[in-house]
């Protein structure tokens, strides 16, 4: 039976709110510290990450209980922390985020540096205490590890500060954004599939599709932030495919990522309209 | 057979260094992320943390390979991202680390949250892949993450700096303490027993044995920092204490983990001389 994505974003995105705020205030730390972590957790968000891997999970036909939702959420504290090293001073020095002062404003530099390690650290503390097999624990760690570290998510934020003196050309930026975004929407994608233990070959293929769907996400965000139809910034799809051929770009890639998710379900039962509903997010804006 | 510590130590500590730096540098992760993460593993120290574990895995009767190796140097990643985030500017804001310039002054802020960034989080995928089964793996994982995190030593960091605003009490002190540098001695003898899959009940004591070691550590380095006998600094032993009750307390916790290693050699087959050799340490100085 399908489930409408709509539904389930609205089931779901509550929950993972909800079981990482508990979660975390029933942690043995300093009340600063367990302050400055639920402030960025409680601060907001599409909660995409978590969502996409309860998605693939569930469209595997799997039920989803508390444990689930917690080794899902805790990608999304490796995506709240990098939110917060990402905003400090010697980075892009943010005084705002969804609307609120920025961690460092709310509770000083030091805070939010180590509010920011301990929400990474705690990921993996999630991932490791679970009802899931030890095989299959360990994999999410690996995965998300390999995905979140230099290799990945910290790599490319180091290549997207070098950006800011060079500018890319288009393989380059796409590896940029491959390792920013695509390597923790791949893991999102492949968590899902790992936790429902199917064969490798399809975590391979969901992997392609979170690593796809994460390069339309960068080029729908560029997109957003055009201003000036003749002056794009540099190191931004538009600047280098223009206005129409990154308009063009998205679409591709969007298409390419359906493509995967039908091929999928034509091999295995996959509810595939639950996780093409993630792909309505490209629909809306353009 | 006996191994002595002086040996050990003179064999393991050079390929505990080549082993991390052999690995980091085989990573595909942009060169000065790489660069600024070897700078900092390379900078020297005396890795008693994973020749801990180490020597606790060989003295229950176990071979050490390169594989072994790799998961007792995933805890000196984690050690040397802690000491790059606390010499920040924003913490302690110092400029030389092992007599080198620290990590922000050599590659900058941001360069230098990454890279702390990216050790923390390599750690994680050396526990998870290696030859080692998949449930002590998790057990690994999960002890380390609870060790470094918001229960430990982050949250000790936290709580270290709340001291520059606040006097603590003996057993608040020693609650810093164990958070901050008791928690990761901790896990580092736990690994070592955990690895050689002995009785969880031996586990725990070598906990305890790192616990109480870390105290040791710590009243041992507040005693060498002591440069006037009349006013101390707030906050350390002596100051709670007085010289002589820092250094009887130092003594206290001395016997009391060399006791608990005996216990442990007097129930199963256990190399007790090896381990002690690490309490030499607090023997040499004062």
């Amino acid at each position: 039976m399908t489930q409408n994505y709509r539904d389930f974003y609205d089931e779901y995105v509550p929950l993972i709110s909800k079981q990482m705020a508990t979660d975390l205030a029933t942690l043995d730390a300093p009340a600063v510290l367990k302050e400055a972590m639920l402030y960025s957790i409680n601060a907001g968000g599409k909660r995409l990450r978590p969502l996409m891997t309860l998605a693939i999970y569930h469209a595997f036909g799997h039920t989803i209980d508390t444990s689930i939702i917690r080794v899902a959420s805790a990608l999304e504290l490796v995506h709240t922390y990098s939110l917060i090293h990402d905003d400090l001073p010697a980075m892009d020095n943010d005084d705002l985020r969804r609307g609120l002062p920025t961690s460092h404003k709310r509770f000083g530099e030091a805070n939010a540096i180590l509010a920011g390690d301990a929400l990474l650290t705690q990921a993996f503390v999630w991932l490791a205490n679970n009802q899931l097999p030890a095989t299959v624990q360990v994999q999410l760690v690996r995965q998300l590890a390999v995905a979140a570290g230099a290799t990945g998510m910290v790599g490319g934020q180091v290549e997207d500060m070098l950006g800011a003196q060079k500018t890319y050309d288009l393989s380059e930026l796409q590896q940029v954004h491959n390792r920013k975004t695509g390597a923790l929407l791949s893991y999102a994608t492949q968590a899902g599939a790992l936790m429902a233990q199917v064969d490798v070959a399809i975590v391979k293929q969901l992997g392609e599709f979170g690593q796809v769907y994460g390069l339309a996400f960068q080029i729908q965000d560029d997109l957003l932030d055009v201003t000036d139809n003749t002056d794009f910034e540099r190191n931004t799809y538009p600047k280098l495919l223009g206005l129409d051929g990154a308009k063009a770009a998205l679409q591709t890639n969007v298409e390419h990522a359906r493509q995967i998710i039908e091929q999928i379900a034509a091999t295995v039962t996959f509810d595939h309209e639950l996780v093409s509903g993630f792909l309505s997010y490209f629909e809306r804006k353009n």
